[in-house]
């Protein structure tokens, strides 16, 4: 890995918040003077030329797109990402190719990167003024054409430091990615159980009653979660309980934990003017208002010590380890709420930045509130080099395709992400929901608008009780899987092509993806057809359920199940003489 | 109307660019102090106090929003606008109010438009460290927090020209804007007839048929479209007659127009390295490629006249008058085509402001290569100050709501714009949307990715031609609309809320719309119900079609037909003492 600086830098890049960033350099093939830079004044412009073939993936969690060859990405925070622009609830600058390299530039902006550009340069070789109508003529012309270009633009900055990353798989530069952040972050077993949120408008009396139809009913559960109701104001927070729907909270709070079970609080960052801390955080603050609440500005000590301490007396010391932070994205749908791209912050940076790294941020604060107690919490947007921390991504949007494009790309860029089982439209959508969920890192049901216990209504709870028991009995290998992802970097969830860089089949493939050390998982989606195709690498392979050997290749399976498959043999890797050589 | 200059202004601006500007100062009561401004080195910074109630409307053709109170809105150009964030094909940085003015920026830039914002200080005026939970307390919070901005944001630049235009009505507003720019374009009558597209693939031969079956069957057609198939390159685009679909072309040409029609040439900006023009428009052109292609400089006077005599050489020359201007906006979607935001143009400008000025500046070419001849031609792309082009704006999307939506929003910002019907999911679709083509400014039928005729297979070839014939009698009409647009700037298809003002009923109407002088049309969208509700002003009114009177207000209307009344009173407005009372 090694780090190229080009112009003058900016202060706010992930990097410089990143508390346990870890650069050693190495030696690396791809040439300095591959690059072309230019200060545009209003942006900065990194420029180089892709081998022909050059494949591109990652950029954050992108629910709408996988394999980016060829297009234009614009990395900006958005809640409501409709179409495959780069927006994302976790955008993040680092892409990895096929051609043995990733690079992270490291910049907060809304960073522009277009690939397979091509230049008027590139086809003036062709020169002269002759009227060309011969095929001939045209064919040298197509030739002169074939350079392309990665181009990577940052606007309003004046320089910017690049990290390439290279190795023989792309796991293998993902790894180091990782690495580069701390490396994965630490889980708690309970938090890779089951966490079930309830409906927003719960008092304390009806959550009870959720809570006794998990024990009464056998099903599995680990935690349970209070959404906005627990708060007198939520949009923007007061931070303080409700005394109508929650009495005594501090008893439930306790009669829950003593239970067995955790808790976790839903929150987000605009404050209130009712809010305790709302005065004190006025001059640690944006200059602009989020539904009538401050935006605090975490990247100061002072704000997060007067978060953090009023999270300690209301949540952390009556025993609770987990919170969802929400709404810390924004979006230009939806009336376009946060605060704006051009809002100024005490520490000097703008609305653009803030967005880009408004979640990191916040999960900082979060963690400087739980003094070290282990979590596995949730947070609506993360940025770059954030592998190191304990939250997992999660969206208002439902598609079931996309949410499994979403973890399988989350991998890519050191995320991770749940793809939540809320509502549905049918039993069957609930049970392959579940499916889904149950081979993820997070296995959350999100009840949050919905009264009652979603699955009851279509009468499959036995089937959901024998998921969630499933899950159970993953943990411990989830739990390994995590350890790993800590000290080598390698993810728990992997797209195909980490693992199997060289098989130009695994390139195209978001809707199957490595789970753990040697699962294949490919869920079926929607409540139509029972059957897909699925695409096992070159190797041995055995059903995870039956053991029944499975060969390699493509083929269509039927089940009502999920389809899972266990490696037993190691992925053939010859980065050198395959796909995956270096470029230059 | 008044003009105000704060900071340094850009050079590539709309005014700029705009041949017929003509700028003349009237006093105005909105107060220069009302604004404040900063210059925040990575882009300029206007905002002002909005009163309360303020209603906001405009931005150009925006096809998922109307009323635009409260939002976030990012005046980008965008072939595939999926969601209201302000991308559109023609963004226009002029926005009317309820409060007796609108304002017009004076920018290319991709400016950003919040209103209903709150700021941080709005709430300070609260100071005390005290916690608030009374709701004594927090009221006065509360009534702290009422004050609301406008803020516009204009990237990268240092400065602005704002033009703050007071009037009676919202139509008097949108027509000073539309008179700032020369006033409406000047149409001739056989360009407000029929213009029916053919298939891209068809030959002159199978085009001759669709030509013979217009005559045969008396079917009401004025021009006929050839889309990319007249050339040997269209992606990128040669511009050069195909020897084996056109053979003997020019005589194909004399034949079609001494049959009486007019044609209409499809092309885009896109220069194919084949193209005879290619070599010698390099200088002339950006540094990127699109397709292949190169982008022409428009704004240079070099590229307009080697592009407009190659046109009056292959086009003009022969009689061909019309125009179609295709991919003049680019996309954040489909692979983000089109050149880079940070792309530079030998006249200076760079790749966002040339996106927003490209179709602009390729109209005012093809009126250059048309050298007077009257013409109604067509261009994807359209921006600020254009009211005086004979252009009509189109989309490859397809909702019809969205369609009739357009039409309402195109009218407050100087726009024309076509709800073209192409192949449909049923008999009362293509009926329904024909309906509303014929009262619309373009009866467009656009058949270039459909076999055959479109509503042949609905067998409503009867119905069709009575549509087509009810669009012929209403030239008259709108030739005489169009006169008054180009005299006075009110344009020939308005929103309700421009002639009454004074009735906040009217501000959320987006379906339907004022035609002509007397008219209002409400489509019946959709093949589903025959039924919709209308509303009519206070005035009197008569039904269209029977003379009936009919009763002001709302109320239901069910019919096959097209709901069309019209007005035998003048709209009641009292600007000073109604609703639209001047600001400050």
């Amino acid at each position: 890995m090694k780090k190229f600086s080009f112009g003058t830098p900016e202060k706010f890049v992930p990097s410089f918040f990143c508390k346990g960033f870890r650069y050693e350099e190495t030696p690396v093939s791809f040439s300095e003077d591959r690059f072309s830079c230019r200060d545009l004044g209003k942006g900065f412009l990194v420029e180089y030329e892709t081998e022909p073939g050059t494949e591109i993936w990652g950029f954050g969690l992108q629910l709408k797109h996988f394999r980016h060859t060829g297009t234009k990405l614009t990395i900006r925070n958005n809640a409501d990402p409709q179409t495959p622009t780069g927006d994302s609830h976790a955008p993040v600058p680092f892409f990895v190719t096929n051609k043995g390299y990733g690079i992270f530039v490291d910049t907060a902006r809304y960073a522009e990167f277009y690939s397979g550009r091509k230049k008027k340069t590139s086809a003036a070789e062709k020169g002269g003024n002759e009227i060309s109508l011969s095929t001939t003529e045209l064919y040298s012309a197509k030739t002169a054409l074939e350079t392309t270009y990665m181009s990577i633009y940052i606007p309003v900055a004046h320089g910017v430091d690049l990290y390439v990353i290279e190795g023989g798989t792309v796991g293998d530069i993902v790894a180091q990615y990782n690495m580069l952040s701390g490396g994965g972050c630490e889980v708690p077993d309970w938090g890779l159980g089951v966490l079930y949120r309830c409906c927003g408008r719960y008092d304390r009396h009806q959550i009870q009653d959720i809570i006794d139809y998990f024990k009464e009913k056998k099903m599995p559960c680990d935690t349970f979660g209070l959404e906005p109701g627990w708060q007198t104001r939520s949009y923007s927070c007061s931070y303080m309980w409700n005394p109508q729907r929650f009495p005594e909270h501090e008893e439930f709070v306790k009669s829950v934990i003593d239970d067995g079970y955790h808790l976790n609080l839903w929150q987000h960052g605009f404050v209130h003017p009712e809010s305790p801390i709302h005065d004190a955080l006025l001059p640690y603050s944006g200059d602009y208002r989020v539904w009538d609440g401050l935006v605090p500005d975490f990247s100061l000590p002072e704000a997060r010590k007067i978060y953090a301490e009023h999270f300690r007396r209301v949540a952390v010391s009556l025993g609770i380890d987990g919170f969802k932070i929400d709404e810390c994205d924004g979006s230009d749908n939806t009336d376009g709420w946060s605060f704006p791209n051009y809002a100024e912050f005490p520490s000097g940076m703008d609305g653009e930045v803030y967005h880009n790294l408004f979640g990191v941020l916040y999960a900082q604060t979060i963690l400087e509130t739980l003094e070290g107690r282990p979590t596995l919490s949730e947070v609506r947007s993360m940025g770059a080099l954030a592998a190191s921390y304990p939250f997992v991504l999660y969206s208002d949007l439902y598609d079931h395709r996309d949410f499994v494009r979403g973890m399988v790309n989350a991998g890519l860029s050191g995320l991770l992400w749940a793809p939540e089982v809320r509502g549905c439209r049918s039993r069957k959508d609930m049970l392959r929901r579940m499916q889904t969920v149950v081979f993820s890192v997070h296995c959350l049901v999100n009840a949050w608008n919905y009264e009652g216990i979603p699955w009851v209504i279509y009468d499959c709870e036995e089937e959901i009780r024998a998921l969630l028991e499933l899950r159970r009995s993953l943990v411990p290998m989830l739990s390994k899987a995590f350890a790993k992802y800590h000290e080598t970097g390698v993810p728990p969830i992997r797209a195909l092509l980490m693992d199997y860089s060289d098989d130009p089949e695994t390139y195209g493939i978001d809707d199957e993806y490595l789970f753990c050390e040697d699962l294949l998982v490919a869920p079926v989606i929607g409540d139509g057809s029972d059957t897909r195709e699925v695409y096992l690498p070159q190797g041995k392979w055995v059903d995870f359920f039956t053991g029944e050997e499975v060969s390699a290749g493509r083929f269509t399976v039927t089940t009502e199940g999920i389809p899972v498959y266990r490696r037993v043999s190691e992925p053939v890797s010859e980065p050198r003489d395959g796909i995956m050589d270096r470029g230059s």
